[in-house]
């Protein structure tokens, strides 16, 4: 368990890489070809302003990475906010530097960029273009576009990692509860070979990957800062056994601090880029929820698992469910695929009691059944005035129920067979 | 607690007074008007077929109580199945004597009978004509009409003791968890003046009770069986209680035996003279589900519990929550006075985190909040590159935090406010 505080020299002027770029920029990027310039592009943009950026996105769209880059840096930002972010960070450090010096620090840490032109760009995170967080005035909920570019460090293809995948989110100050269901249902949807998505938080978040990594399954962990510095570092040991059997991804550059406002923007890719979202705990208010509200905003499944309503970690929980009719209460990895999988696939068995002979008795010999005292004999006659069916309808239920093993015949009249079971009173 | 084996001295030649009128008849009933007469039918209806016969109450809606009664013991009822039960019946006893006994026993319990020509009649069941319950091809489930008379103990009127009324049901193997909340929910309603309707049952029943008697509520027991042997013996001297203060009230004479198909014909008496139904707690069958199904299916509020997915005593509470999307999540008293309260009434207030100051700022604010260092001072250029604004609005926010005390001025630059605040990671 490592409080923020304690890795707060990563922040100071000596130990921040971010710092230390824009105090000491290389003179220039290395020669690059086209998709070289578009990668580091991606990467500049990244850092001129926050990620999921609506105008940037739209700007590269229109003008491609690398005149979108160059038309920032002219003073074209369309609005003034990026205006004013840019004039910020330019007036630090040469973006492309800072990007080239990004590449470099990845390729000693082992991990690599990727952008739409990799085969392994996840493609569903695409449908970011259809997140609208109406609700939200607050300016990070402006920053949902799709990514520019990802960070990656593990040996699996990202795309093929993620596409039977589902993101599994939840309360930091979990309970005993959360983290045992959370645990359960990250073990059973790995288990069936799906991969796990979470944010690498304490609590849900890392029950999850534990869950996945205890079936033997893929887990992907969504960083909101750069791949060398996982936040929170008291799960540093869980990052490194993700990043051998899994995937460590983020937009943020190495080095890059876990800012508050970034968790919110990494979560619109933990979002888009599952078939799913299942929330286990939340408070009132909570980042796992803006999960799945961003979930809902794009059309994708949000699960939620409910608890007791006594226990203010599922509080946000039932909300979602109370507010959201497309949120879906989930309780079993059953359910959860049920919701992602594909059509014909693994679908959830319709919950039964245990079945039993009598469910499945006709009415007419269920008010025999029931004609019969609880102790003692009764004759045929008084059966069937009792059960209100005719003495012939009786006699003949009679055999029935006792071929089913429910009655025996004696003497002249029925008795229950033991054991004597109970009457269904509510 | 008594398991029905004890009582079924009740049910043996000597002690079961259904058993003793068949037997021994009444020559015939007292001299009557036409509304004693009325009143007489529609109790021998109610002993000729089980409460709530499709059939019989259309005779009576078609022929007047009377005229229905004439009907059926001249063997015209409209179909088979009915027409075995009325013959069965009549070769016990004489209806009307039946009926006459019945009133008599009522009179010596200190019980009544309403019927729908009386000021008490609860009006709103009447909407069981709509309940169809396509699903289930049992025949009490057939048993759906409206109430044709009630059988009531206790001091109140019961169309006034109704009239802000919710039921209450679920698991009579309930938890502790389902008992805790079952208690307060009840306890909670009964304290803003609604009356609680349940079935008397073990468990959540009894929980529901008693939690409005502790608030010094109304609550009301729909059995069963006859008002006086009420089941199970086990809640005696709880139905004693609620016969002081709150209500008894019943479809079948006085000494009618709790058979099993009894209690689902019952349960639509519990759904649909209330506002609405609140189950805690039901295994994946129960009795207490079927009563939801009641309240669906005439368009009365259904409102769940939900509870640890750990628990088989929620399993049936989350899969009625997953089947129908008319099904409302609630988790207090004032949630659920949101679905059945009137226009108007009593709102649940949105339930929201405790309120930060932070949580007010605006995005640049946040942006400049968030570059502070942990610990230590930073410089204004530093902090608004950091934050990606311009220095000159960087002071303007640092300005503002300052007066709202989350940061200081130190020398040449800012440091944040103890205590230290945790970044929001997920």
């Amino acid at each position: 368990m490592t409080a923020r505080g304690e890795t707060s020299a990563g922040f100071g002027p000596a130990g921040n890489p971010e710092q230390a770029w824009m105090r000491h920029p290389t003179s220039s990027p290395p020669a690059a070809t086209a998709l070289d310039a578009d990668r580091l592009a991606r990467v500049a943009l990244t850092w001129i302003a926050e990620p999921g950026n609506r105008s940037v996105f739209r700007l590269v769209e229109q003008h491609g990475a690398v005149g979108a880059l160059t038309l920032l840096r002219e003073g074209g930002a369309p609005e003034e906010a990026l205006r004013q972010t840019v004039t910020a960070r330019l007036s630090a450090a040469d973006p492309l530097a800072v990007a080239a010096e990004a590449m470099e620090r990845a390729n000693r840490l082992g991990a690599r960029l990727v952008t739409p032109a990799d085969d392994e760009w996840p493609l569903p995170v695409a449908d970011l273009h259809r997140l609208v967080l109406a609700s939200s005035p607050r300016r990070v909920d402006r920053e949902t576009a799709p990514p520019l570019c990802l960070w990656v460090r593990g040996g699996h293809s990202l795309a093929e990692t993620l596409d039977r995948s589902v993101a599994l989110v939840g309360a930091r100050a979990a309970t005993g509860y959360g983290i045992h269901v959370g645990t359960e249902l990250a073990y059973g949807l790995a288990e069936r070979g799906w991969t796990i998505v979470s944010g690498g938080a304490f609590g849900i978040d890392a029950a999850a990957h534990r869950g996945a990594l205890t079936a033997g399954g893929l887990t992907v962990s969504v960083l909101a800062c750069g791949l060398d510095r996982p936040y929170p570092m008291g799960n540093a040991a869980l990052f490194e056994r993700i990043a051998d059997t899994g995937l460590l991804v983020s937009e943020w550059i190495p080095g890059a601090d876990p800012l508050r406002p970034r968790f919110l923007i990494r979560n619109r890719v933990i979002a888009a880029a599952t078939r799913g979202s299942v929330l286990v705990e939340a408070a009132a208010r909570s980042g796992a929820t803006q999960t799945m509200h961003r979930a809902l905003a794009i059309a994708r499944p949000a699960m939620v698992v409910p608890g007791p309503v006594t226990s203010t970690m599922s509080v946000g929980a039932h909300e979602l469910l109370r507010q959201y009719p497309d949120a879906r209460l989930v309780t079993s990895p059953a359910q959860v695929l049920e919701e992602v999988g594909r059509i014909g696939g693994d679908l959830a068995p319709l919950v039964r009691g245990p079945a039993q002979v009598r469910d499945q008795l006709d009415d007419e010999s269920t008010m025999v059944l029931e004609a019969l005292p609880r102790r003692g004999v009764r004759g045929v006659d008084d059966i069937a005035a009792r059960s209100g069916v005719m003495a012939r309808t009786a006699l003949r239920k009679l055999a029935l129920l006792e071929e089913l093993g429910l009655v025996s015949r004696r003497g002249d009249g029925y008795a229950l067979s033991p054991p004597p079971r109970e009457p269904l009173t509510s």
